[in-house]
């Protein structure tokens, strides 16, 4: 039957490494201290900063979503789920460096191109691996819980589709117009969240209960 | 029946966001090398730092009391919790930029107004969110434990209610005097710790066990 | 009987709280780029961070342990324990700053004494912290698991003790040689780890299966 | 029978310290206002800093994995189990100090070989300590979980002999050239994670449901 693993540490040292990197992007948000004279103008004046900040968060919480959709339908897992995991929890873990590199060069003419597109291939990036991690499990339906029907795989790997072809688009738009396309990312990360699905109802499985 | 999720990584993901945010507070406590020529004077002269530290402290752990008494209650979160829990997690996780602001802020006579005022609608927002969230639990009682009796429901909706009442006064209050403002806020939360309470006896559902 | 919670989500708060105070003591680890002439000289001299890292990590694994030992003992907690709970948890989380400043104080003879003894009263608090939420534990006999004998509480009050009083020590040695006194918390946390025992066979609760 | 812990915590704060660990890995990368001319080579230039970021970042991963096999193992933990746990997360939580050294000093003919070289020692001695850890369980047999059988020890406590003598060769290579040691710790850590496995069928103990 091969190499397994239970998948309850798997799940909390992935939500600790979802959680820690949604943190950490409040790092990215300050008003220098030569803005206090007029904080107001200070603290409008750093809306790049926040909507790279609102992207990748709602990012990282749609990324998390998948993550729970995809394990909660896991039975055990094998080296190749672990090595994938772990790729995908690389992607997450850095997420913070382009989003701080996109908020510094969004009004910079020179750097703003390079950085919206760095950030989009980061996110590019990671929602294959996502999508290559589901394909992995699929491929061994024995790490799949029982309570798993084929009906229900199908749907879900369709849904990791879109999301790839929409950052190409996005990475596309961002070579012409940088500003809009982080408005695209933002908008395919609220959708990723508004789409994702728990079950008809809730599985009642060893792990549910934890 | 509509579309479901177990409670236990939302849990846990929630509780890892909430430790990290509390914890991240750290970094805005500093001395300033100059001051080590008297460093009880340089620690001392660095109180508006303690103040809005213990403040977001304290808030941040009421926020996760009232998010353990609402999370403690569900069977099971449909996607209206899952989305609702995401932005209560964005008001925790983003509260750091504006308690660092706050500390910088309250010597600064042009700046301290718009520094309180802008920490306490951060608290404002977080705490509808909080009641949006209970309401639209309510609203779907198959959410919710079979347990919970509807006479409980009442005063933990009820008991929400003052905080956006508070915060609001206290949003007031810091455009004639800020500094005041700040120790509203501080009570605020202290009242928030002190009127939390458990359940009539510990409630022995799967979840409780974790 | 009164209100309580179940110490589940208490518990896997605590821990992140601990461990991540413990994994941000590495931020005050630096060598300037000054040194990188003869770095092994560069990475010698910092020595004051490593005793001060070394110290802390190791304190704030023995209130891990110590905070393990209680929490293993108790059954649900009371709003006095979730309050106490929260104090504990904000003197680890504030060790950071102390710990930062004894760092860069160390051999600076103006600063030392102060940030020694800052130090030292950080902990002294946090010690008697500990030891009045184990009592407040103890004066609610309810709260603890029914397989809790009398003749297992004694000792564990005892032990506390100790501490409080070695912390009291050390801040007086601090006053006349900080340095000493550095070594004497690094003892005490060593001792603390040291001394920390479990169940004489592993107790099978609900809680421990987690 | 002696003092003796349960694991679930154990577990939860070790998967705390390795997550945040890992995740604040992403604070070493950066590239200076002064490279926003041009960005992308800006972004190229900070090779060094990525090549670290990856290898400390597969190895915390592959260590994880090793901890996670060794826990999975076992059924209490005693004091020397506890407190060599302790120093193993120490280790972990102290790596991204050499991590970001190693970083800034690979192009510096003076300070690379210093800082490759701290790097390996870092890895040799958590490698070391993790050795330590298992031999300290598999003297106390008692400890593992009854389903363990003696087949299965021998491999694991063989299986850690291998990293050790890399590390000592990889530090042996970084003497001469230090860049080549780097890629050689990446090689040691991607080797760590790929020969990492889990069981043949996956064990249905009390702490696998977590």
């Amino acid at each position: 039957m091969g190499s397994r693993w239970g998948t309850g540490r798997i799940e909390s040292f992935s939500d600790g490494v979802f959680a820690i990197a949604l943190t950490l992007l409040v790092f990215d948000l300050a008003v220098p201290a030569a803005s206090f004279d007029n904080l107001w103008r200070g603290i409008a004046h750093e809306w790049p900063s926040y909507l790279a900040y609102l992207t990748s968060f709602i990012t990282i919480g749609g990324l998390w979503m998948a993550h729970l959709g995809i394990f909660r339908r896991l039975q055990s897992a094998n080296p190749a789920v672990m090595r994938l995991n772990l790729l995908v929890l690389m992607g997450v873990a850095f997420l913070p460096f382009p989003t701080g590199l996109m908020a510094k060069a969004i009004r910079d003419t020179n750097a703003e191109r390079a950085a919206v597109v760095f950030y989009g291939v980061t996110l590019l990036v990671i929602s294959v691996l996502l999508r290559v991690l589901w394909d992995a499990i699929v491929r061994n339906p024995e790490l799949l819980d029982p309570s798993v029907s084929t009906q229900e795989i199908k749907p879900i790997r369709r849904a990791a589709l879109p999301n790839i072809g929409f950052y190409a688009a996005a990475i596309a738009l961002a070579l012409l117009f940088p500003q809009a396309a982080v408005f695209g990312y933002l908008a395919i990360a609220v959708a990723a969240v508004w789409r994702a699905h728990g079950d008809e109802s809730p599985r009642r499985r060893h792990a549910e209960a934890v």
